[in-house]
């Protein structure tokens, strides 16, 4: 069993390029939205993590597959769930999908580390550990 | 006399939407790069008066006219100028123009409070003041 | 009587700057998705007036102000109505609220003319006109 | 040998987050903008393929690693090189460096198809071709 999640994103005029689809780069904020989400299904808000915790998960590597296009005013579902956990490190994976549409719009992974204010790695606290590997 | 700068900008991929024109919330971005270059011109980094002298100048108001649209890959004139300063505001107004085009794209105007890194209201380091009313 | 609607927008890390608060730009990306909820709310997809109807609203003007700050996480109500209906033009207002916070963190205008895909100057839908000035 | 090229870009403040530090979306914006500027070194204008030679060249695919963060402010160079050229697809590769900092901040790969404005995949112009694989 593995933490998992689903969100709703509507793209944003802003986020369309002038090819008429979304901007690629986009789909790694979603991926934020997508994994803050997870954590908050959890019982979690990263903001107190940060605020309240001293922890950080910066992105050390992100990664994205393309295979069909998304446009202005689309609702899409992101299916997140927890791909790796490790002492200081986590890692998600995300599936972008659009109602009626077969297969995923795009694909992709982050990887984190945990890290303090300071930028130290550090341990995740206990009940966020506990919850993520439940 | 007051202080004035020309800044220099490419319109970016990212940047466009699909009407194929930049989308007009980056133009506030754009201002952001001109009045720290503005300010850079006077012999100031502004990452040095965050960091050094405790100065931050967090936007109060912002506006613009969007009068000729600019596309992918124009490369931009942005001229800037100190429209206001008070106690403890500032004020910069600007132009951006793209050679051959006779007027200007779109105008603006942003309007900032001098605060410290607790957010409050303090006055401009003193030199800055001076070159800037020079 | 005038059109009025209500959006609800959470702010991403993305959104963030250095500064612990929202980019002031990005208000204006908010206001987007404010406008096409009011429209929206009157029956109509701004996709669709786009492709089916050849109707585009890009933005003449734009403006906020800023009185206090969102943060990373904040929950937002955005409340927009109807400002302007002219031949081929509109305007929208803007109010950023946060619940527990009274007053408005933010207010904010644009202004749009109606044009077709070639952008020449056209009409409103006429049952659009209808709906917004009902 | 292969076709390379060296940009620079400063980080902007509407890049940062309130981790302080660039957020790591912004870097396949500069990833974008760094290729567009090794086709533009070998003679050829991203915006001219675009409208004249009707090609576009989606994202496929995108990936990078965060090393070290970058700041506000920071000037970056992002070393570019091609890495692959086949039928009708192209990869970049990039790397971001800062001066005085030993190493790469950052390094990336995206991966584009070659299409046509309908979408359908077509072959490179044979002058870019030739160009690239020189």
């Amino acid at each position: 069993m593995t933490a998992t999640s689903v969100s709703s994103v509507r793209v944003r005029y802003a986020e369309t390029d002038q090819m008429g689809i979304t901007y690629h780069g986009v789909y790694f904020v979603w991926f934020e939205v997508a994994r803050v989400d997870l954590i908050r299904g959890l019982g979690f808000s990263y903001r107190d993590l940060e605020e309240k915790e001293d922890l950080r998960l910066p992105v050390t590597s992100a990664q994205a597959r393309f295979l069909k296009p998304s446009y202005y005013d689309d609702v899409l579902e992101i299916r997140t769930h927890l791909a790796e956990l490790g002492g200081a490190s986590i890692a998600f994976e995300y599936e972008v999908h659009r109602e009626g549409t077969p297969g995923a719009l795009a694909t992709g992974r982050t990887g984190h580390a945990a890290v303090n204010s300071l930028g130290r790695v550090r341990r995740f606290p206990e009940e966020l550990r506990r919850r993520l590997s439940a």
